[in-house]
């Protein structure tokens, strides 16, 4: 909507959550339903969620995964066959129990996730190793209830993509996954210029169905950490559950190893969090869908002119002109608010000497640029600074937090005042990770998979007996 | 998933259902779930959809609408306001009564269609008639509960686009809604090789709370009529019930002018149905994501290095290649089933003349074409051939069903042994419609835009009271 009411920007460094929320709504990012944790996701949201779709959608095609669309709605008896990880989702499920005035034998689940819709249909399907790996992935919406809800970080309504692959050997399965993760890390990192924390979940934290989960995580702007993307090998456990079989090539049957990877908009929250600053959104040029604005200073002929020709030659970089006779001032706050990389400023001077004014949004600092052959691959390596500054920026924001300890003391001590992520010697059980989480409400985010080598006899952290691997904790969204 | 069991497929001459039913299943389209309506919406069709995507918001865009998503669930509270349209909805509506155990005071329904959430929505906002028309767009899935179903024609789970505009003026409203009816119409012809009937609809068939509806419909090669996509203008009915308010230039409230937009899946159901034969699908040039399928008839190195670099070479079409070893037949039945306009078949024959052999999916015929530098342009005009010929036999099978009738017995008489088209001068009252409909189980699809004129004192075809207009009777989906 090209509304030029500018709504006020609250300071981030007073109060992040208030900072948020007024993004949220001056960038046009969302708007609140009647329904708890149901948000209106706006265009400008939107926008950035399709480019995220179409940079995802291409790694996928080269991991030779094909696009689905299964059924929102599934039935108790399906959903519940499996206990450990799928059960559990039953309390924080929408279901649906009556229709047509009848009770349902069977309630309908929306779906919070699809793995036994994915089993179920596998189980349709001639399965043979040879034709093997089977691997489909889905962009839908998935519905878990939940009571404190905030746009985009945890909300019941979610849009996300979840993968599910089949494969005839447990190695290849679990290589998969690692590969798949490794697309999610490298999208993050080099595309929404996010560092990230990659490595696997310890048996406390992952998905209680999976045989292992992987997690790539965010440190966001106030030291918590966002879980971003998961990959989950779940070996042949959902098989045996599903009693899905498949024919090797001596025509015996066997149960496949199945896994399941997602990323959802939750990303946006990341994007949002660590790039936005006091002025608004800065959106990574590669997610922008426009990556130049073009605002004219005043509204005359040559000016407009100039404008509609300079749009044609920078037509490779998609750019949104705003010539509204609106104050020059609201357009440019409007313009940063919305994050657009760069933003082209003509006036008549600019006209006069053939020239045009760039803000680029990381920095707000102007330059002026010649209005030749060279503006495009002078503009594309711009784009390329601002990308580059932009990474920067957030690997510098999240250093502060990073902590190495040894001592359980220090790191309450230091975890109860402020957020911090810490790199600690771990004995990885399970008892020994609950009471870290009841001492400082914070859990083990993942086991870094390049492991710096424990000392000999190292001890855990918190219990002091034979650590197995260093281990990051935190606070977490 | 790249099955080799190759499907057989019913002749669509002996039962058009049985040969659907087995077209669907054999090209990978469609599986059944446990939850009845609610279809596995497999890669091959999931394709095609996104095909239609991609060309549908290149339309929307020039349209200067946006992107949204906007939630799935909608209070009754929100939903039951507007009593005409919305209510009726109620009956097939699923809901959710319970959350967390607790029945809610406000069931939640999953959207049958959402103009309540867009109204609702447009009153978080300031609206100014300057500012307007508000065009926004979203691509989701609605919930229909129904007894019977058809994969794509009529299901409980719909995927389609809700376009929602908002205007000043009741005029321009008028005029976009009429806008889009045009998009959605050479969208249908110049894309889908689909030749339309297309006009607005009888008050007995539109919308209960549209003021006016436009449909774009098509008829199937069994003679029945599809509604393929739908405008309706709610003028300022919605504004009216949500007490939506906008200001006009003198700051003064008015209501403002609604209007909503939609296609759905059911236009993969009039595809398949109208160009699919006794081997399969034929998917228009511009839907297919692979234009070409390029076969080796034999597996020698030297066949498939030439088959590599003509990937290369004609990669413009994108192609996809099937060099398995598996039987050549088979390779060849699948290629026919999925319905990929050109098939290329390169044998040692080919390689040893530098040539390649081509057959087209419309005609199954045969050409022999040099491999030289015209190669693209060649194959580029190919596919235009196809194309047309796709249309010309669509326009072919349906002119059979067209009738210009001015008799109700003999109308009658037809539609009750078989399926046709009738042209009607019609007297446009809801009492004359109804007993139409009773007595011959057809209905109204619409009144045609472009009218021959009415002779003086021509009568109604059934009633012999005054015609109105020229109106198209059938039966439909």
């Amino acid at each position: 909507m090209s509304n030029y009411k500018v709504e006020k920007i609250f300071p981030k460094e007073v109060d992040l959550n208030k900072w948020y929320t007024s993004v949220l709504k001056a960038a046009n990012l969302i708007s609140y339903s009647l329904v708890k944790g149901c948000f209106f996701i706006e265009p400008n949201a939107i926008a950035i969620w399709d480019q995220i779709k179409k940079h995802m959608n291409a790694s996928f095609t080269k991991l030779k995964a094909q696009n689905v669309y299964f059924p929102l709605l599934i039935p108790s008896s399906l959903f519940l066959k499996e206990k450990k990880m799928l059960a559990s989702f039953q309390k924080e499920s929408y279901q649906i129990d009556f229709l047509n005035k009848k009770k349902l034998e069977f309630p309908l689940y929306l779906r919070p996730t699809s793995e036994a819709l994915f089993m179920y249909y596998f189980g349709l399907k001639l399965l043979r190793s040879k034709n093997m790996p089977i691997i489909l992935n889905q962009w839908c919406s998935v519905y878990r209830y939940e009571l404190n809800t905030r746009p985009f970080l945890r909300s019941c309504e979610i849009l996300w993509q979840e993968m599910h692959a089949l494969f005839a050997t447990k190695i290849k399965n679990r290589q998969f996954v690692k590969k798949v993760l490794n697309v999610y890390k490298n999208f993050l990192e080099k595309i929404c210029l996010l560092p990230t924390i990659v490595g696997k979940k310890t048996n406390f934290e992952k998905f209680q169905g999976a045989k292992s989960t992987y997690t790539t995580e965010v440190v966001l702007s106030d030291g918590k950490v966002l879980q971003c993307a998961t990959s989950h090998d779940f070996e042949n456990h959902f098989a045996k559950i599903f009693n899905l079989k498949a024919f090797d090539s001596f025509n015996k049957t066997f149960f496949p190893f199945s896994s399941s990877m997602g990323l959802s908009t939750r990303i946006l929250g990341a994007i949002i969090l660590n790039h936005g600053d006091n002025n608004g959104l800065k959106i990574p040029s590669k997610l922008a869908v426009h990556k130049i604005i073009i605002i004219s200073v005043i509204s005359k002929k040559e000016v407009i002119d100039y404008i509609k020709k300079l749009k044609l030659k920078l037509r490779i970089f998609n750019p949104i002109c705003d010539i509204s006779k609106n104050y020059f001032g609201k357009k440019i706050t409007k313009a940063e608010i919305e994050g657009f990389p760069i933003r082209i400023e003509v006036g008549l001077k600019e006209v006069k000497n053939n020239q045009i004014s760039i803000v680029t949004r990381n920095d707000l600092k102007r330059v002026f640029l010649k209005n030749d052959n060279n503006i495009v691959i002078n503009l594309r390596s711009i784009l390329k600074q601002f990308d580059q500054s932009l990474y920067i920026d957030a690997q510098k924001k999240q250093k502060k937090f990073f902590y190495k300890l040894n001592s359980f003391q220090e790191y309450k001590k230091i975890i109860l005042e402020k957020n911090i992520v810490a790199l600690v010697p771990f004995c990885l059980t399970i008892k020994c990770e609950e009471q870290i989480k009841e001492e400082t409400m914070s859990t083990s985010r993942c086991i870094p998979l390049k492991q710096e080598k424990l000392l000999m006899n190292q001890k855990c952290f918190r219990c002091q007996k034979k650590a197995k691997k260093y281990v990051y904790f935190s606070k977490s969204y």
